[in-house]
């Protein structure tokens, strides 16, 4: 029999708490049914919201606790308050511990990240963790990494990300090898930054089997969705997918208020609505909430803060599909598979030599 | 008298050359009739094309080379091959020698930048060019750059680029004092780059008369047009315009299809066809062409190569605005007031210590 997904959320997470995380986690537990939960929050605020959700209730287990890390606190603040007894810390120390599986949280992102590196640990041969996001494209879904954990980003890094983001993709979107690219820039006299160029030249030689290395991609070309996993530095990376979000609800706004200016128009809007309801949905940016954070001893998921019970609900579905479909274990197949092809490349070129 | 504005056009530019060069100058010089052209280039390319257009003629005067610098030209091979002759150099050229009031041309952006630093020099007191453009938003336009021009900056760089930007919004918004915006993350535990949070110290504390700093913006908010002007090294402004070029495309894409998916979206068209009309106007990027190299001694235009005439003429127009309303008189005004403004300062904190 195969085992419960077991899911740690940090319930006062977010600009609501527990009521956008208690809806939002029944949401994910009707479309997987074999998850549990472990709620960490205010207890008060957490059963009677339960009570009212039977299914929900009986996968559920509230371990109360009265401290919260607020959505401005800093990392330093959060840690020095919130270590050992906040919701998010004993959120993260379920997984740390063996009781979760994975940890969701929508609190703020700094310090979350804080509290999962100094608890979990980066991964051995990791330097640092990073930040996946999932990029809806023509094609479907693309994985970006680092959309924020950390600014700047050497060859060696870089290649680790893409290490990271294959696995993921491999989780994802059940393919064997996906294409990676490196973000850069097409302006022909500065070629882009020393660093991006030598990754790009360390995984085209390396030829590794389970990635399958393109080349340079420019922020115009993300969207199109020809690679699976976009490769950057964490400030590149964050300005790109939050540019991306904004110009999506600017044209939104666009479309609205086209819609509105006449009566032909909102004549047309009435029998085109179907097919403006499908595309808002491609274009719900709540679909695509869940930023993974890689390269730890553990599985951490942050949802955006100001979503709803139906984005929590996606942020939670990501977490089940990576505990699922055993992310990390395969993130460290991929390492050791890395390190030891490095090993043996380093063996040939000193027998060369 | 105002005198006409003189534009040195590069016809062989872009991925077409004259046949788009000739019709697009001509769609401006509809608009602004007090401009002079001089075209370089394949004379007998250019100039049956003008025969068909008499008032463009009356406006023209052709000056004929062979010597090409070619879309894919590394910059070297363009310097090499091009310098003096070719017509991306000579178009340059009439601006350094007094002939033309600004450059135009479709042509590499490498080479171009290449020929006109070489040829033009920057300005006293910056190091090194940039590139802006146009970003299209909820309120209207805002200027972003640099674009490209180089890859990373520090924190005096980063002050020249709001004073040579906030010059640019001036001329073109016809504003007295534009609000800028550096391009930030807001992953509190990075808390951005060094750089970045030194340059918006120093524009806080200078409080400059001609620009209104309001601190860091997000990706996500550059669409909203909440500033005038939008501050970034060249590395990750390139991926957040083109990111915002990508997606708008990619969404007009989604537009596309589920207007077509059923006959009911294909009846709602039609009665909101003019709607949907005025929505591609406002998401036609073809209007947000023409990127301004600044800090240079000369104003050169670029245009994207693939555009058509409509997007050309675009690049003409902003050529016009900038020489019409005096970009670079307001640019060394703002540096000979900001470098006053520096010395000042100084003699304060000497005073004071």
């Amino acid at each position: 029999m195969v085992q419960n997904v077991r899911i740690a959320l940090d319930a006062m997470g977010g600009d609501v708490g527990p009521a956008v995380v208690v809806p939002g986690a029944e949401l994910s537990l009707a479309r997987h049914p074999d998850t549990e939960f472990l709620l960490f929050g205010a207890a008060g605020e957490i059963e009677p919201l339960l009570a009212q959700r039977p299914r929900m209730q009986a996968a559920s287990r509230v371990i109360h606790t009265d401290v919260v890390v607020k959505m401005d606190d800093k990392p330093s603040q959060a840690l020095r308050h919130g270590r050992w007894k906040s919701s998010m810390w004993l959120a993260i120390d379920a997984v740390k511990k063996g009781e979760a599986d994975v940890a969701v949280s929508a609190g703020n992102t700094g310090a979350l990240m804080a509290m999962a590196k100094f608890n979990l640990k980066t991964m051995p041969g990791i330097g640092r963790p990073a930040i996946a996001g999932l990029w809806p494209t023509l094609k479907g879904d693309s994985v970006v990494l680092d959309v924020g954990a950390s600014i700047g980003a050497d060859a060696g890094h870089l290649v680790d990300l893409a290490v990271m983001g294959s696995a993921m993709a491999r989780v994802l979107f059940d393919l064997e090898r996906p294409s990676v690219g490196l973000l850069n820039i097409g302006v022909e006299e500065v070629k882009g930054l020393e660093s991006v160029r030598e990754a790009g030249r360390i995984l085209r030689e390396a030829n590794l089997p389970f990635l399958d290395y393109v080349g340079f991609i420019e922020g115009d070309s993300i969207g199109k969705g020809n690679v699976d996993v976009v490769v950057s530095e964490g400030f590149s990376g964050n300005i790109a997918i939050k540019t991306a979000e904004g110009t999506a609800l600017q044209l939104a706004d666009y479309l609205r208020s086209a819609m509105n200016r006449t009566w032909r128009a909102r004549i047309g809007y009435l029998f085109a609505r179907h097919a403006f309801q499908a595309l808002r949905e491609k274009m719900d940016p709540r679909k695509a909430n869940g930023g993974v954070f890689l390269g730890l001893n553990g599985i951490v998921i942050k949802s955006h803060g100001g979503t709803d019970a139906e984005g929590f609900a996606s942020a939670v579905d990501v977490g089940y599909d990576m505990v699922r479909y055993a992310l990390l274990d395969k993130i460290s197949q991929t390492l050791v598979r890395h390190a030891r092809d490095e090993a043996e490349a380093d063996k040939v070129r000193g027998a060369a030599s």
